[in-house]
């Protein structure tokens, strides 16, 4: 699993970066974590295919988050896509990618199905699991909680030579939750297997002010990405605009307890983004603030 | 005036060029023709200001070449634009910006207005007017000609000084247009400037067909944009999508008898543009297909 930084900046593009989108890759399936204008192309630019997009969570409707959905839905269907995509957001979804995705003179060739979503809302999807939660901010903003299914235990090779099972396929139905028999006697899974592991969860806050909803939604993430777009030092601008500060963002990490925290929404003032990983590095060491197209590959940890 | 090609592509973007949007640059303000999606981008990637964007004109509703209005529209908003901006389109036009310009949360503070014009429309504008005529594409498409107005004579200085004018305020006057005394005596404007000068023209196609709509609008144009996607040896895809080659871009400029032709609209299969302006050349020398960022000066030329 990995998170690409398509975009890092905030409320519009520059030159050096493109506004707000995540690719989450799971397995060949991308979710994608808002769709500034602009996204398809840094598809383009990144290793991911655009193609690849399977499910796309909007957290509300600003346009440096959302003008990008009827681009890419239009060139997916111009690469002549079968597979159905999913839109996720908060109320007014269904309505509005209704009129964003029959602008102009396009029918799409695949099925495209728009969510409204709220607080508290859980989607099981293929794999993984999405919560959602209030974020803070000057409109209505959702913050997803991408959490992995939990993973089978750690297989004891140790214990299943005791039993007398046979390396080879056997190894594989026991790993799959299923039963075998070996030399009359029934083995089950939890035989040789360990406690199952927790899933992997990434946190993406959207815009928003530092809140205890989305620090709760954090917990023991692997990755939580949060807005911060402006340093401490412009003073109270963050809050004014409904935002957050390197500063914020990093507490916020630690009190949820998250693994590593990924700033992004940088304003189009900043030059390079050092200065603002610089910031949060001083309350969450494990803070990095990405450039454009930059990934993260999110591991297994043993917790 | 010159011409800065922020999009050189069709269809959809590619990493080496984005979509469709030619800027006209008059004065300090701009003439944009069509505005495919990250065209704000494109604009600050170039040298000029997206702020000086003064009117749009939209050729047709096919996503690559309008996606981009919003984005714009809503960065000048966040940059403080008070100017107001129009956008001309073919019928429906008024419908969709409305739609497009309230996606969201988003409520400019300027003004801005749409206005669905039609083949043989002419609108009036500062400095300028735009005649509009039919395209040849599979949906409703207008090309657009842009016509500096009539520029004053040249000014005989050999000529003003025998009618005894001296040198200075009143020679301003006298090219405004305006009569003059000089010793009791009054002179006209005509009795010291030549023949009033045709202004500059350039026409953008659009997506088309070569027809014979745009050869008329072209006639003596100082520059043609011109649609050339394909290349001949693609055999009949292009007549099939509704769009010229390079070869039936240069038969149109040269029936037209214009001065210079710019390529664009290039398919996302091709790297670099060489290819495609060498097909032209052979039919029309003064052919060129460039790549995205170029810029091309149109001077006045005396005809």
């Amino acid at each position: 699993m990995r998170a690409v930084f398509l975009g890092t900046g905030g409320t519009y593009p520059c030159t050096e970066r493109n506004v707000a989108s995540v690719a989450i890759q799971l397995t060949r399936d991308v979710a994608l974590f808002d769709c500034g204008e602009g996204t398809q192309r840094q598809f383009m630019r990144s290793n991911i295919s655009f193609m690849n997009t399977r499910w796309i969570f909007i957290t509300h409707y600003h346009g440096d988050h959302f003008l990008g959905v009827p681009g890419l839905i239009q060139s997916m269907n111009l690469n002549d896509r079968k597979r159905p995509i999913d839109i996720y957001g908060p109320e007014g979804t269904i309505h509005l990618m209704s009129q964003l995705l029959t602008a102009g003179y396009f029918a799409p060739g695949f099925q495209i199905t728009a969510h409204d979503v709220e607080p508290g809302d859980k989607a099981i999807l293929d794999g993984f699991d999405v919560e959602v939660a209030r974020a803070d901010h000057t409109v209505p903003t959702l913050a997803y909680g991408l959490v992995e299914k939990e993973r089978p235990g750690r297989f004891d090779t140790k214990k299943a030579d005791e039993l007398g099972v046979p390396k080879g396929p056997l190894y594989r139905k026991l790993q799959l939750g299923q039963e075998i028999k070996v030399g009359g006697r029934t083995i089950h899974p939890s035989d040789v297997l360990g406690p199952a592991r927790q899933g992997r969860k990434v946190v993406y806050s959207g815009d928003t002010r530092p809140c205890r909803q989305v620090r709760d939604l954090a917990l023991k993430a692997d990755l939580l990405i949060h807005d911060a777009t402006l340093l401490t030092k412009e003073g109270v601008m963050a809050a004014d605009f409904g935002h957050s500060t390197p500063a914020e963002a990093a507490q916020i990490a630690r009190d949820a307890g998250a693994r590593a925290l990924a700033l992004i929404h940088f304003s189009p003032r900043y030059k390079g983004q050092k200065v603002l990983e610089e910031e949060a590095k001083e309350i969450f060491p494990n803070s990095f603030a990405p450039a454009d197209l930059d990934e993260f590959v999110i591991r297994i940890s043993d917790r």
